[in-house]
Formats: structure tokens, C-alpha cells, sequence
């Protein structure tokens, strides 16, 4: 029998690039980006106008994706999801292309247990043929053709449409 | 009604990346490559054993997916289909971590018609979820879950299980 497949996001479920937005928000700054300012509601709504442009241009910059905090409980849920599923990291990160390297070498890095051969680096994520895809972002879930599972954060609070898995230890109670 | 979805890979399909190893054999060995040589079998077959360490090395080298020639008729037949089809680029690009970039501004230079959201950099092309896949590798069209077309290149001449497409005209006639 064929292994069921399951596609993971990178962003906010694997790796946690809200630490990096708060680290350099501070440094620029000097104020917190706190996670309950970002709470149901997109990165613009949550940073002050004036300083948007610069805090959207943090993905583009040389560096923001590297060494990013690895996400509680996803090495250890992940490895075993590895034994029992086709697992395969699904990134948009097309949209940062400075990201590909440093995505590619955070991934051997931290997950070693998944072969290269399972990246993909991707724009629209209608294009995985898997039967799962846990995803922080719901555009992602609606443009996917399996099941999508929505990976809680904080921009996603308010989001009703998808199964929801809070962190890690809740994707391993639906998968183990 | 949805659009048919038609996923093509890059190197030796859009990307004539034959032409570097010539060019790169010659640079290093003053020894042509020839296509000939290459008809009906694997590279590493074709060239001398005592030089195959380094040319094999030649994909991982800085620059050698950086401005290579445009595959003949490519561009017009895309276009075309891209007006027609729901196209993606689909390259097995994890193998050379080294190629993302040249990968990307190669597809943003040379075919600005394709969108980024339809760029897929992978490894195991089970992934695409697409109706057609264009490509010379005859593992990559075996892994594919659609119908897989097999691109003519010197390697591929004794494949038999698919499909084959000459050159970008043949495309244009199966598809358009």
C-alpha cells in the first residue's frame, strides 16, 4: 500500500521567522513587536505605517532566513512522521529568492532525517500532489488539492475554514 | 472549465546545459564533447574515465547554469502555450544547491511570461500535481503521477516507454 503523503510549510510551522520580524523590529526600532499585537490580523495591520516599509522589506535582506529558531516539537513529531509517511517540505519561497540557500542548508541543518530530494521550493502551492498540507497561511490550503491542516499563528487566529493543528504535539495526535 | 496543466523542466528541455559541458570539456581537456558521443547513453559512458571526476563536478560549479543558450523555438512555443495551458516550470534544481539563483533570474531573463508562483524547484517530481510533464529524463517522467513526455536529447535516444517530443515543434503540434 502506498504511504500517504504529507507536505510541510516552512515559515511559522517548521521554522519560527516571527522571532527573526521581532529581532530586527527591536534592533531598528527599539520597541517590541509583540505576538498579541499580531494576533488575528496580517504583519502590516500589526507594525506602524511608518514603519511597514521597512520591517515588509526584512524577508528581502540578505540574512533573514538564516539560522532561524527551529519550531518547539517539530524535529521530534516530524522524525516520526518521517517513519510513517512520504514526508516533503513545501516552501513559497519563490517569493524571496534570496531565501533559497539559506532555506536549503537551515533544512539539512535541523532535518537531516529528510532527503533533498523532498524540498520543494515553490509559488503556488496548488502544484504539490500530496494528500496533506500543513500550512500557517490559508491561501496556501485553498489553492492545495488534498486536505489542508491550518498550523496555528498568530496571523491566522480569526481563520475558520480548515482543521487546525495548535502546535506540533497536536499534529502528532492527528498523524500518530 | 479548468485549464489543463502542463509542468516542464528546464536543463536540456529550455536549457541547452549540453552546450556548457561542451564548452567547459573544451576549456579544460582541448577535447570536443560531441553530441555523438553522448547519443544513446549516460554522460559519465561518453567521456573519458580519467576525465569524468571533473566533469562531473561541473553542475556544482559556480556559473554553470548562469546564462545558458535558449533551447530553439522554446520561447515561442511557451508563450503559446502559457496562453493556452496552465504552465510551470518544474526543475529537479535541489540536486545543485548552487543553481537556485542563476535558476531564477535564467527564467525571470529569458521567459518573463511565466509568473514565479509557477517556478518549482524539487527533487522526486512525484510532487507536481499536473496533467503533462515535459522532460528529458525518462526517471523523472517514470516518478510523475500525469502523462509524461518524453524531451529528445542525446542521452534519451533508446528510451521507448513514452511519448516523445523531437524538439519544441513537436510540442507545439501535440499541444496547440
Amino acid at each position: 500500500m502506498r504511504k500517504e503523503r504529507i507536505a510541510v510549510d516552512m515559515d511559522e510551522v517548521m521554522a519560527d521567522s516571527i522571532a527573526r520580524f521581532q529581532a530586527w523590529h527591536w534592533r531598528d526600532f527599539r520597541a517590541e513587536l509583540s505576538r498579541e499585537a499580531l494576533h488575528g490580523r496580517p504583519m502590516r495591520e500589526a507594525v506602524a505605517a511608518d514603519r511597514w516599509p521597512t520591517v515588509q522589506q526584512y524577508p528581502h535582506a540578505p540574512g533573514f532566513f538564516e539560522d532561524l529558531p527551529v519550531m518547539e516539537h517539530s524535529q521530534t513529531v516530524l522524525r516520526q512522521l518521517a517513519a510513517r509517511y512520504e514526508l516533503f517540505v513545501a516552501s513559497a519561497a519563490m517569493e524571496f529568492p534570496g531565501s533559497f540557500r539559506h532555506k536549503y542548508e537551515w533544512l539539512q541543518t535541523h532535518f537531516p532525517f529528510i532527503p533533498w530530494q523532498h524540498y520543494v521550493f515553490c509559488g503556488d502551492k496548488s502544484i504539490l500532489a500530496a494528500d496533506y498540507l500543513i500550512d500557517d497561511n490559508a491561501y496556501n490550503l485553498r489553492a492545495f488539492r488534498g486536505e489542508g491542516i491550518l498550523f496555528s499563528a498568530p496571523h491566522n487566529a480569526g481563520e475558520t475554514g480548515f482543521r487546525r493543528a495548535n502546535d506540533w504535539l497536536e499534529v502528532a495526535r492527528m498523524f500518530l
